[in-house]
């Protein structure tokens, strides 16, 4: 559909200290109402950004802004019917990366079982595939690259309503099916973990992103178990227990169909390599 | 198992200003660590209050409170092996009862689709059965009508893993499974909801119940689809997605069994009639 | 893709006496084996027919005929690597057309719940839903209305490998989850009920089709809730449990992809109207 | 419940040459009508038997035989309200063990997804997990020993609604469950599997029991993922698909609840030892 965006090579001599990224979002509003779009990198993100909301006419729409958890911050839009079009660009530092340490009510909230990633239905598949790693970090790489191995990566094998059990059987998904089932496999095994939609430069094609965040020794690490992009220059958008919560789109109270969109996002000085054996972490 | 507590019976010139709750807990804890437990009334209630952590052999055991939403508290003891007695008593304030404000952010969250709410996939089922209803209101009540006749009461019916797909199907569960069904037809419909877990004087047999809290006109209205006990007289305990949120018990690291518990619950100066076509609120 | 077949147009004068049928299936071949393929008219249907089936060089490939139940013809062909084309044609008689007796056997087999009719999952739903309408006929005939009242019918909005649950919770689906869900309905309640593919003259656009069988009475009566077609001029091919018995093609050690057909069925001398209130019988 | 039936130990110098078994089956009929039973022996079995059916009053109830796929026999009883008790004692002939040949037939239906074994959900599965064993016989050992490691033997663990999937992701379950997933298994790889309900002398504690027939290089061989007991003393009752096809009892009609049931079985002149390497074939 859309023109490729030239894409970035990794080179191991290299690490990220900003990224720019950028998406324009079509959303066809079918009914009148409150529309929430997640695009806005993490709000504890040093940065400059800029976002236009603009409705078929091409006049501006009225929004204001709201806060979750770990900076997420969605954008609610009184959209009215027809294309409604938002445009978002940021420049973020990537500068410092020190691991987050993992709170107590994260610890309490992300070990639950979540609509996508029903974590009590697999607890005893979890400790026979994975009971013998020892220690967090262990557990986590060893899940991650359990995660790799099995499953391939097809566009459109999955669909919105399919959990962590679809890639699990089938050996298919995309990253948001990955996602699922690493958080899945770690919540099973006592390890708080959490869904992060990103922008990630390098990917190709480019696209929107979702990884893991999980509780290792008490902080949280970076998972993406699809190694499509290297982790360091990844920049957090929304953070939840699992794609529910940080979907472009949610319907509230006005109604839409699919949207479509197209992200750019670039990694400067350039593009880090990754080792998938390393633990990261997310600014 | 125990001795029946003496019921309350309802009487129409009846409205309760107090209630006294308590609760006995046993937790047969397998693996020594933190373990989260569900018992004290919420935050923001009037209340006289007592809560003893006991070990297997006597002797206290550390434990500390953790805030959640809408003044849901855990308190987290660090178990150690053996049976450990959580015995909690409050006698609470129901004098006021002014409808508490939906906030934004709780009517994007509790729209959400969750572990055994998964309202997305119910979206045209809940139209087709439920579309005619208009207004905020008459669907809610419908909603709680329509559970109330599907449904019948039957302990054991249900299992922990099961969602609301299950009371849907087998026409059978208890009050967590009317919960679920009430919380995901809502949803389905736009209308936020959310699970609470509450103490219920006049319920017969006494035990632990749930029920669900939905927006109804930008105010939270209570519902219970299983109408065993008077709405007006019951105290919240925890408010959250559904019963992932508001177990009795989570591990935290610690493991146990199901745990054994004793309620009772009493209202005062007596327990008022409930007539289930009033919308009521949940302090 | 194809050219659309002219249709004919049905005349409450016509009763069909014969029906002329056709398919065209190329089955793009990557594993080179045996693959059934169930394209022929029953068994017991009075009939002139010819199929053809030749290899991707235009040289015929092997095959011999397998007979299962009601006259279901699988044809089991020696596929070799590349595109098999398979070619059917058949002229049958619908002269007659009393209703054929259950017999004890398929009164038990036919009403055990199947691979995409877990009716064993919705007794009481089914209890719930038609527990008031008295005898088989009232029951088939509500059963039918309320499947072609609560369903939409939307090509490509279910998967091969949704069952009966998915049309019954969203809404949607095409012929072949209309009979899956009546089968699982009639099932539910004790009624022997069989899933039939059908060629279907009048259905627009032409395609494959499929439909039930219900044990009503004491005989097998046919129930079509997508309406997309009359009833008495449809030809019988296979008759199993589900769609799973009577795919268009099944792997037998040989694989294939997904087969591409083009279909024409029209009757003779004109196309029936059909009243969805009438019990009829299939040949 | 019963006095636990004195038990055979297996000796190695030891072959079975018949086995005698017995059932009492106590039916509580709350729908008076007709129940189908599968407590005798396959038809083709060389033996001696026994069958009686008496009602609540001690009379005897009226009863005929249908036959069934590979000489299972269900006995129809035309049941009255109350407890019916069905007593039936075979003493069966194990003389000669020839390999069974898998028709064509069989092969292709026994191939297909049934009710609680959807194989087709789990084909990426199980050619991740057995894709690299080659031939038949290793995979089917291979499978048997993978899904014995997995499982551990818990009565109560699943329910009868609970498909292949509950023991795959739960690891607990009992005979049905081992069978199911085995033969699950199998059917993803393209091995036609079926379901075999069994008398097992020296099972412990005695009860029913139901094991695995898989088509290794075109004969039917005997897979027991439980290795609960020899499988060579083992006598067959009823085969099907899976455990809907052959359940002790089944609705015509007429409505019960659970049945209770007390078993014995034996083998003479003793109990073999069974090598879970070697492939043995049922009778």
């Amino acid at each position: 559909m859309t023109e490729p965006t030239p894409l970035q090579e990794p080179s191991s001599t290299t690490s990220a200290t900003s990224a720019t990224v950028s998406v324009v979002l079509g959303i066809p509003v079918d009914g009148a109402g409150r529309i929430a779009v997640s695009v806005a990198v993490a709000d504890h993100l040093e940065r400059t950004e800029s976002l236009s909301v603009l409705g078929p006419d091409g006049s501006p729409v009225a929004h204001h802004e709201l806060g979750f958890d770990r900076g997420t911050r969605l954008h609610v839009i009184e959209a009215p019917v027809g294309e409604v079009t938002v445009t978002y660009d940021a420049t973020v530092s990537l500068a410092e990366r020190e691991p987050e340490p993992v709170t107590e009510v994260e610890a309490l909230l992300y070990a639950l079982p979540s609509r996508y990633c029903p974590s009590d239905r697999v607890e005893a598949y979890a400790a026979t595939e994975f009971g013998d790693l020892v220690g967090d970090a262990a557990r986590v790489l060893g899940i991650a690259q359990w995660a790799h191995r099995r499953l391939s990566y097809e566009p459109g094998s999955t669909t919105s309503s399919d959990d962590a059990l679809a890639p699990l059987l089938t050996g298919r998904g995309v990253c948001r099916d990955y996602a699922h089932l690493v958080t899945t496999m770690c919540r099973a095994l006592g390890m708080p973990a959490r869904y992060v939609s990103v922008y990630a430069p390098g990917l190709s094609p480019m696209d929107a992103h979702a990884v893991v965040e999980v509780a290792v020794d008490g902080v949280w690490r970076l998972v993406d178990a699809t190694r499509l992009a290297p982790r360091t220059s990844m920049v957090r958008i929304g953070t939840g227990r699992d794609a529910a919560d940080v979907a472009i789109t949610t319907g509230l109270g006005g109604s839409s169909g699919a949207p479509r969109f197209e992200v750019t996002a670039t990694a400067a000085p350039g593009l880090p390599v990754d080792d998938p054996a390393e633990l990261v972490s997310l600014l």
